[in-house]
């Protein structure tokens, strides 16, 4: 009878879009940042859900809320979940779906009358998008014991609001110590905010980790000059080389197998005049991969080929570290089932890593972790335009309610 | 004793130093935008001393003004000169020392009491920069028929004024008709604005022509995609092919024999973020060679490419043309008189082309025309660092004082 168990869709969308209600800006989209009064609104409305739902709401001292649904058996819960906190103009889907296919899972057991062995617990995390306090993910790495409570609740927003503060105005700064409950295993189901499920065809992604990220700033140092005046030989380009790190940084993501993606996405060239050689640019180089040595491959070749190419045209170069994670590798007998279920489910499936952050990789510090995708319509997200197609949600949801499922047993 | 005849150098820079105090800004530059009130006193101070001179002056209806020393025959003068008005953040010497080391000529010959057969001609032309009137150069334009007085006048400035009524106002609308007197040849001493004579150890620059210019901006249109979940072969990024473009810019520069120069001296991409993909890259090209058909082969070179780059990437490319100017080549008699000259005073001169526009190459266009340079410390010009040793202004005027008198013989 369990394994003809499915969540109910219209439900699911029903709350999906109550939800999208709270902080709706024009085009259907959703600005509830990180401890605001919508995102204070947003809360109330799904800790009442859960409270309907008969869960236990827990909220730690940095604002995580865990819901829980006690199993026959005393002891960590299986937990799902997401986050709540939208960026500026964002989708309606974006970890809202983590969290309100956890709460259908939990409807439709609460229907089939089905108490699971284990717990079972809804969360969500506080300040995944670091929108508006950095860093991102802060509840989760708090709640892993990665960043520090204290400073955490130090942080300054861009607005200059202190997120102790903020978290202490809106209500939600609670009395369960951060950490609690531990966690069994941890699954997430979230929307691919990618292009690749929906361009070949898959409807369920079994994630197997998430990309290590490393962000740099170059500062090339030229000298301007005249463009008609000073022959080629004599120029120290900043531009130029810019060019060159730019197309370099493509060659490498096509030459390193597997993952790797490369992306200058931010270039400001001075004095940005049409006669003029430019004599300095700061630009960021994005490199991404799921293979922490190949990660670094491409770092070592491109900061190599920078170094070269600037000292040839006579440039200066310094190197910023913006960021740097490692990659996170999920629990593989959890990326395995989830491509089990996805087929018995008839549901077109792919292993495929995760380009964007999420509050698994987090968890996965601390407990087996996995994450399930849908596609994404056209790879868009953080964006009012995110949409996922009803049916995939529903069948991510069947996906999430079956594992749960076999990981509470 | 012509041969021996040199101009008087301390003359010359105390004319220098003097004019440079008339709209003089921080760190010894000038500002002296063309019809300003600053343009004005440094025009009623050169036309003092062309008076002192002994000159007859001669302003027509856009303000250019000639100062005539009578020959022994009747007929058009051979003639001089260059532009007294500035740049915003001008220098000491760009246009002025073209003048003033005309009226040192003068001034030369008055003191060794010599009448040359043919009569001579000290001009400046009005608004050569083009910084506050546009196009550059329109005196010297409307003066040989290549721009129409009535358009000049109508021209409106930067700051909403009218170039008409900003000549009326300063008292340089003059009776003479434009084109009078007419030239029977035209040789303009300027600093070289570029880095090569010093570079190279040179005194002297035998200007062989003035490089054609090709001005485009390209607008590349991509897609947003995020730098994470985004693979590389579904990307649509116009930053890269902006890059791309840049690349290919330098090697059809390197390619091209001669003097073909390429510069990316403007680019701005969108969203411009360090984790998205550019959608959206405005960027110009600044192309010169001084040959017509190099200069062709190089915009088709640089235009089939970055339309292949874009075709490629699967984003949208436009392309807008900012200006056009064809090579101007200079009198070749005169170009080697100019450097047999130099070689007789012993000066180590360079034949070069003028990467930068000159009233002389819109004087070619209706007499023989040439241009003598002098090296420009550091390449550095349109800055108040503008700077060259007095010996090498000297040496430049001694070099036209001897090509002026050939000519008026």
């Amino acid at each position: 009878m369990r394994d003809n168990l499915r969540i109910n869709g219209d439900r699911l969308c029903r709350r999906l879009q109550e939800l999208a209600q709270v902080g709706r800006i024009a085009g259907d989209g959703v600005c509830r940042l990180a401890l605001s009064d919508e995102d204070r609104e947003g809360r109330n409305l799904v800790v009442g859900w859960m409270r309907d739902l008969g869960l236990a709401v827990k909220i730690d001292a940095i604002g995580n809320v865990v819901g829980i649904r006690a199993g026959l058996e005393v002891g960590p819960p299986v937990m799902t979940g997401s986050h709540i906190d939208t960026v500026r103009t964002g989708g309606r889907y974006d970890g809202t779906l983590g969290v309100l296919a956890g709460l259908e899972v939990i409807a439709t057991l609460n229907d089939a009358e089905i108490t699971t062995k284990r717990p079972l617990a809804v969360a969500f995390f506080t300040n995944e998008e670091g929108s508006r306090f950095q860093p991102d993910m802060f509840g989760s790495l708090v709640y892993t014991g990665q960043l520090s409570l204290a400073e955490a609740l130090a942080t300054k927003g861009i607005d200059g609001a202190t997120a102790g503060d903020e978290l202490a105005r809106i209500g939600y700064a609670g009395p369960e110590p951060v950490g609690r409950p531990r966690a069994h295993t941890y699954v997430e189901l979230h929307i691919e905010q990618g292009p690749v499920l929906e361009a070949e065809g898959f409807r369920i992604g079994a994630v197997e980790g998430v990309q290590g990220i490393s962000w740099s700033e170059f500062t090339l140092t030229g000298q301007s000059n005249h463009a008609g005046t000073t022959p080629m030989r004599m120029r120290k380009d900043a531009g130029y080389v810019a060019a060159e790190i730019t197309v370099c940084a493509r060659k490498i993501a096509q030459a390193l197998d597997g993952y790797q993606v490369a992306t200058v996405g931010a270039l400001t060239l001075s004095p940005n005049l049409v006669n003029v050689v430019p004599n300095h640019v700061v630009m960021t180089v994005d490199l991404r991969n799921t293979d922490e040595d190949r990660l670094q491959d491409a770092e070592r070749r491109l900061f190599d080929f920078a170094q070269r190419a600037a000292a040839t045209e006579g440039v200066g170069l310094t190197r910023r570290p913006l960021a740097r994670f490692a990659p996170v590798g999920f629990a593989p007998h959890l990326v395995g089932r989830v491509e089990a279920i996805a087929r018995d489910f008839g549901l077109p499936v792919k292993r495929l890593p995760s380009g964007a952050g999420h509050d698994a990789q987090i968890m996965a510090a601390v407990c087996p972790a996995c994450m399930i995708f849908v596609p994404s319509v056209g790879g868009i997200s953080h964006n009012v335009e995110e949409y996922t197609a009803p049916a995939d949600l529903g069948a991510g949801a069947d996906v999430l309610l079956r594992l749960l499922l076999e990981l509470a047993e």
